[in-house]
């Protein structure tokens, strides 16, 4: 059997801690390659490079692994990674193991996952993977099992056209790590605040700060799931219509 | 009544002709207050500015209309608005007219969008609006009775919670225009190429192309009644679980 082509990237960049655990777990699996971002791209959402050129750089820094870092945002690299380094789709791609948890609206915000959505875009198989704590000295081995037995059971099977995984590890220790739940994008939002500073001219500056507002209370929700010490895994597509009310709104006259 | 505050943004620029056409309507229904980006930030989808500050200054180009130009994403000109101009929420947020069309899976890489988008996230009535027509003339004001229409219509009715509007308008003259339907994003996307070059030094660098592949055959989505003559409106919100398949995976034992 020919041997599985996985794609790896992120939105720390190909320097950070999650994308290293991640390429190790992943290796076993089949041919990995790294395009990832080369400077740190989180809150990128799913913003691609229009109106200037991507720069692509050899890395040798997972030693045997192929890797490039890319100029560009997390989905210019998916992009990149299919067109212009492996020249066809690959059999999976994988997003992460990002540095924080991207449960709720998070998913809209994160160039981790927006990775993952552009891969189930180009019907890749795809799954994006964080983890649930944002210390300097996150441990991104605890859940490595779990995530090995995902990508396994990934391969193995088909995963909904146009669907990937959003897939939060809790911040626990492995014994800790309770199981898997299938679950639901949580309703919750940033209650934002700007640190608005005087630059050295007394010019005004903003920096954008705030505090995650849960307002979810269903119990089958990521942020729901993970609190119980579960892995969340939320089912994931690209279709934002709100197909519930399409019937109201026809009632509106617009 | 106290007068209607609206807030107004996009992501081609707060020089572009698009938002000063939804200016110059909206101007009717409220007092109105523009936070657009300073340059174009087309295909800047979701992203957030969190790594550098953003800067805000204020701009004279509406006349006696209150605005800022914003060195951020549109979502950042959003939250800017609302925690550091308005110190409120407005009782609606326009975003556009967008020079060219987010029908489809464009609304995932869409700033005009996102900030629609955003909006719904704080619960504020939101409205996308883009015109199909990516001239450099195109005529903003072809559909602008239908925009006002919508404007006023969405103004005295209550918009679904945390649901926004996508408006797409057909690049078509006014008398042509059929009227409006309310439909589903359409499944298309892009299939993507780099023109890549060398640059002066003999370094490859590659600039993002490609071409838009519809493929949903379906009659009630936003391509198909754009094409057919109509304004397409899609109920759109940030909820990405792709509920339908949540049974089909708790079978795969992940």
């Amino acid at each position: 059997m020919q041997q599985k082509l996985i794609l790896i990237t992120n939105d720390d960049s190909i320097n950070s801690n999650g994308i290293s655990a991640l390429v190790h777990i992943a290796k076993q699996y089949g041919e990995v390659v790294v395009v990832a971002p080369d400077k740190a791209q989180s809150g990128m959402g799913h913003a691609i490079t229009i109106n200037h050129p991507l720069r692509l750089s050899p890395s040798y820094i997972f030693g045997d692994i192929k890797a490039f870092s890319c100029s560009g945002t997390p989905v210019d690299c998916v992009k990149l990674a299919i067109y212009e380094v492996l020249h066809r789709k690959p059999d999976l791609l994988l997003s992460g193991i990002n540095h924080g948890e991207n449960t709720s609206t998070n998913v809209l915000y994160s160039g981790t996952m927006s990775a993952a959505i552009e891969g189930a875009m180009e019907g890749i198989p795809s799954i994006g993977f964080s983890l649930a704590d944002y210390a300097h000295d996150a441990d991104f081995t605890q859940g490595s099992e779990w995530i090995s037995k995902i990508i396994k059971k990934v391969l193995d099977s088909n995963l909904p056209l146009n669907t990937c995984l959003n897939v939060n590890i809790p911040k626990l220790k492995k014994q800790e790590i309770k199981g898997t739940r299938i679950c639901k994008q949580a309703h919750a939002f940033w209650s934002d605040r700007f640190d608005k500073r005087l630059d050295q001219f007394g010019n005004p500056y903003y920096w954008l700060t705030g505090d995650f507002t849960e307002v979810d209370k269903r119990e089958d929700t990521d942020l729901a799931v993970l609190k119980e010490g579960y892995i969340s895994i939320v089912p994931t597509h690209f279709d934002l219509t709100n197909h519930a009310v399409i019937g109201n709104l026809k009632s509106f006259n617009l």
